[in-house]
């Protein structure tokens, strides 16, 4: 048996004799579909956000340390692999023991790399154990409760996040899958989600998608563009905590159930109001470009303020937030039927920042408090990560910093 | 207010200042993404397999036969711009009314056809009221418990089902959620599900794709080319039942849960002999091309059967099945995790035919009591629906020769 590979696949596909072959489908794209795992910074954050997302939170089941080093080294050796289109490991017979299992499960033989990414964050009950704890960030503690929530716990938290995104779903699920399967007898799946449309742009070359509200959503999100602002409110800097995390990230995930069914029996006046944002252009209400400051003190042909104290745009707008920013790359979801007669849709929420005590945190509570489009949320998960930063080179891996 | 539509929106994206519009990202591909809506069969079975399903189920709580009529013109109507890349109505203030609810909810504002069918399908369960049992077929009755079922009463069944298919899943969850939205208060969601990556070809133009156990799948599926196959095996023809079904197709859907962690720990040759194809190529064990014939009486180089009886090929072919075949068009699903640390994944199986009793039913009795294959499966979900023959003009709607 002869080990096969993703690149060997994909140039046997190109030659073979089907004529129509998966890389005539999707394979032309070659390598120019590939985003570089190694950087400064992790890739996944400022990438400009692809299209499909799997997500997953871990339990370490492991208590020993030096196998928990060994898997974040194993998973660095696949994420490279794979994100550069090849496959996690040989599918073959492994290091000539024909009965070993394969090291790759082999669903993603014939795809490109399809941008993915790879993006790995640490959670806070993480540092309870394996020596850690003299590492940990101080902003590193669970989420505080906010008006509202109705958290799921067996959908909340997690000790090691591993988000992949990717153009093609197959492509994400495989990465994730594998990451997996190499983790078996250390890690354990605590909870898992699939995203299909990013409901923001990471950067200026992306045009806005829209949420399962059917608005434009993210329009004034931070993006790779902006450098000094990234400095300011994405990336952890010298002197914000252990040096391990510095050009690392704070990552925050909410999945935030909408009740579409209630939303779509709503006036588009009514919707407008709520979102501070016309529905068509995504223009902030009283403006008429999607890209125009949000005017605080417009006021209809009534003479009353066309947004009101309770609408999304002005409740999360930085001016009311002290300046708070984030880098939001969520996706939409719909996790089938809730038993109800219902679609269980909504957004799966994911930001990412320098601190959540100064961005996050404050910005929810006073949504959580205030903002009319509650009615028609529900938050079911929460989680909080610390991301580290790129990786340096080939011996670098994920995690070394903090536990070298 | 003007009314907004998918079409306006994807012209005022196109000449918009914000340069990079959802036009540029995606519009391009302009009409050419369209499939026809109307035929003499129902796009969504033969059409070459999109990458994307949403698919639901609905049960249908009015019981007024008239309502339920409305419903099905308005659901043709409503289809019948969607699949064209146009909203379901309109977005802004509908008739004059400023406070109506909008008459689409918006999230594929900008988004191209993306290829987008919409097929229906009726339930047996349907013809017990309106009137409808002198007209309810032979064949459409509930399946028949299989060996080793462990079917979840609440994801099966259903007195109609929805299946939409596109490229882009946002095209096609915004589909399903628009006709939920207007069948409110006539039918409810009995179930539904999101699939990423078809696990069939229905056309010599595609490459066959990969499941979640890592292997080719459908390689000898009934391909849109092949006339005459479909009409002895696809489509219903006239006298086989009542006349309101000629032309249509049975659709037999089963959510396949694999125990993926399982598989993945087995060896390569015994996935390959348990599915009876090399993992790689896809050619049947013994032969060296995919499309090979399948030679049941292949020999190792231990004089041993490469094929076992058990074998998933050996079971499932025409020629051990009295010729059966069937048009298969599943789909790959990650549902999260299952709460015991592992991926919900596996195979949402969707197959046409033209009679079940003489194709999936003894095809999958067959399969449930020998197929070694079944050791990673779960059977969850399981319906049957009789859908009805294409549409053949702008007066015609879903269902007209049934309740006509």
């Amino acid at each position: 048996m002869t080990p096969l590979s993703r690149r060997r696949a994909l140039t046997l596909a190109g030659v073979g004799a089907a004529g129509l072959s998966l890389a005539a489908d999707r394979g032309l794209i070659g390598k120019s579909d590939e985003i570089p795992f190694l950087g400064q910074y992790q890739a996944g954050i400022v990438t400009p956000a692809q299209d499909r997302l799997h997500f997953v939170a871990l339990d370490v089941t492991t208590r020993d340390r030096d196998r928990l080093i060994k898997l974040l080294k194993d998973w660095t050796a696949a994420a490279a692999r794979m994100t550069a289109g090849r496959d996690a490991g040989e599918i073959g017979a492994v290091a000539g023991i024909p009965e070993a299992p394969p090291d790759d499960t082999g669903e993603a033989l014939g795809l490109p790399p399809a941008h993915l990414t790879i993006t790995i964050g640490f959670g806070p009950a993480l540092f309870d154990r394996f020596g850690l704890s003299a590492q940990r960030p101080a902003a590193l503690e669970e989420l505080p409760r906010f008006t509202g929530d109705t958290l799921d716990a067996a959908l909340s938290g997690g000790d090691i996040a591993i988000q992949a995104c990717a153009d093609d779903p197959q492509v994400a699920v495989h990465a994730v899958r594998n990451l997996i399967r190499i983790g078996m007898g250390a890690v354990s799946v605590r909870w898992s989600q699939l995203g299909f449309g990013r409901t923001s742009s990471t950067s200026t070359g992306q045009a806005t998608p829209r949420n399962l509200f059917g608005f434009k959503d993210g329009t004034r999100n931070l993006k790779a563009e902006e450098t000094d602002a990234l400095r300011d409110h994405l990336w952890v800097q010298p002197g914000d905590g252990p040096e391990w995390l510095t050009g690392g990230s704070y990552l925050v995930t909410r999945k935030i159930r909408m009740l579409i069914e209630t939303w779509d029996r709503s006036s588009l006046t009514e919707q407008e109001t709520i979102v501070g944002r016309y529905k068509g252009s995504g223009a902030p209400l009283g403006t008429s470009g999607e890209f125009d400051e949000v005017d605080f003190d417009s006021v209809g042909a009534d003479g009353q303020p066309l947004l009101p104290a309770t609408s999304h745009v002005r409740l999360a707008h930085p001016d009311t937030n002290s300046g708070a920013r984030m880098l939001r790359r969520g996706y939409n979801f719909v996790d089938g039927s809730d038993g109800l007669g219902r679609l269980n849709a909504g957004l799966f929420f994911i930001a990412y920042q320098r601190d959540p005590r100064t961005a996050f945190i404050p910005v929810q509570r006073s949504l959580a408090a205030r903002d009319e489009m509650n009615e028609y949320l529900r938050h079911v998960s929460s989680a909080l990560f610390a991301c580290p930063p790129g990786l340096s080179g080939p011996e670098d891996y994920w995690g070394r910093a903090l536990f070298g």
